[in-house]
């Protein structure tokens, strides 16, 4: 069986890892654990308990219990002291407070959820995601990051505070992988982090497996504003020191609504530039767009995209590379 | 096997069911829906759930789970949104918002904490206990009648606002019980509600199955104040029409530090006077103190005793009565 590796957290890594969990694959997932929005912010200042969001995103994602599992872990509080707070999060917070170690954890909830593949969070230890940007400021806060619109002067670094040290099993994956799949999600506050924890972006540059990477279908203000496809791939070479193998590259048509909607916050569809940039790596164009509405429960405070790739449509895509490469 | 119906919710149906849970017996147990106090009256407040505190004492009591799942089920957030508020009651209202109806709620609690018994809510509909005290007072709420620690009139009469109807398989039950156990517990906010629900005490009446009460160790101000045994014993006829046929009566030596605690809340032993009032039922006597100090956590703002029956010793005891009756 391949072994394939997904890294990153977020809408995106939930997105991609429903869809690989049909296959017959040997699937795991490295999970950023700098994510401090929202209810998993709260819980980590309020708690002094890891981030359980994209945890927590990642298990139910691979999740093969019944129906009313899974809805319970994604579901929302919408009222009340536990208003915006997952289930899910307070699970795994609580879990946290009563186990030995956070392998104890990811066990449990991996047995309660009957998760199909492995989920590695990519540090046990607590750190903080950092910009600095362009201009000279400097931001701390993955979830303030994330809401930070209205930034023009683009980033320049990304950096940990603290520095932490890498879960040993997530090094193990890598050095094991045939295929590392990165993206989509927003590029620094889901994707990048896990690079910079300590040793993981030489584990990765040294890996044999073949990164395949998930472009986003729109560019995020603050963070990738008006960044082309080749922009995102050059950060990416930034702190990884190599490209990626495959670029999976949406060519469906986005709905003329939903780009309206976006560019109100002054955000496009990636232009795709790499072959006017000679991109050496396999390019997979494809339509990989959800057609379906995503909608927003009014509980959830965090300002989410409404465009989304398919799990099925990103599935048959990625099927196609591991089988046939 | 007999078949052992318990009925209360709190911690004394807590101590009763943790003993007879090692037994070779049919049990289950009867749960009180009316609490309103502390975490369970929030969430009953703020989200519109079926109180989960005495609910998920029963769980816990009567889980074979492992200890972590046990402690998780019991664990109190002791600080930020979730601050008071026990993992098993976040657990069972999100259940219940998830849920098509109450009984899959009890069915996968159940099923993840491997009770070895039945849990029956009394009703699945939403009431309140009000009591109204002999100077004509009336009080509504369980949380507060709970803490009215100063009322000096005594409790007249007990109700329900509104009257709800019994689940039928709560009436299934005590028609086919060949004992029903009635406390330790606060006789007006954990024992009597259940007996209010609509039609509960005429089947408790009618059925053959023989009453087990275990009689409260300290009277409870402002609910049994300067209560005797036979004040207990009284107050139940009102409601059940009969007397219990057996009594559980303390013999044990309650030390003395802890009388003066209570002295404080001018809360006493109950003095035993059923010989004196020519009580007729059987009287069961032995020591069934547990001796090992009860801490509470800081978190839990809810006053609660110090003084537990032992369910070990309690076990003893109605095993003796259900084999060599």
């Amino acid at each position: 069986m391949k072994r394939i590796t997904v890294i990153g957290g977020g809408t995106g890594t939930f997105v991609v890892l429903s869809g690989l969990k049909d296959l017959k694959l040997d699937l795991a997932v490295i999970v950023n654990m700098m994510d401090s929005g929202g209810s998993t912010g709260k819980l980590r200042d309020q708690l002094g308990v890891l981030p359980p969001g994209d945890l927590r995103q990642c298990l139910v994602a691979l999740s093969d219990a019944p129906l009313l599992w899974r809805k319970l872990f994604l579901y929302r509080f919408e009222k009340g002291d536990l208003e915006g707070h997952n289930f899910g999060n307070i699970f795994l917070s609580a879990l946290e407070k009563n186990s030995s170690d956070y392998n104890q954890v990811i066990q449990t909830a991996s047995f309660v959820l009957k998760t199909k593949g492995e989920v590695i969070p990519i540090t046990f230890e607590k750190s903080h995601l950092g910009v600095e940007y362009k201009d000279g400021t400097v931001l701390k806060g993955e979830g303030k990051i994330d809401i930070n619109f209205e930034e023009k002067s683009g980033i320049k670094r990304a950096f940990l505070d603290p520095q932490v040290k890498a879960n040993p099993k997530a090094i193990k994956r890598i050095n094991n992988s045939d295929y590392i799949i990165i993206g989509p999600g927003d590029l620094y506050t889901s994707i990048i982090p896990t690079f910079l924890v300590d040793s993981i972006a030489d584990y990765i540059f040294k890996s044999k497996g073949k990164i395949i990477y998930i472009m986003n279908l729109m560019t995020k203000s603050g963070q990738t504003t008006n960044y082309s496809t080749m922009n995102h791939i050059t950060d990416l070479f930034q702190y990884l020191g190599r490209y990626p193998d495959y670029v999976i590259l949406n060519n469906g048509k986005i709905p003329s609504e939903i780009i309206d909607w976006y560019e109100k916050s002054h955000e496009r569809e990636v232009v795709d530039d790499l072959d006017k940039n000679n991109y050496k790596g396999k390019i997979s164009r494809a339509d990989v767009i959800d057609n379906n509405t995503y909608n927003k429960e009014q509980s959830d405070k965090i300002p989410r995209s409404i465009l989304r790739h398919s799990s099925d449509k990103l599935k048959k895509v990625i099927n196609k590379i591991v089988t046939y490469d």
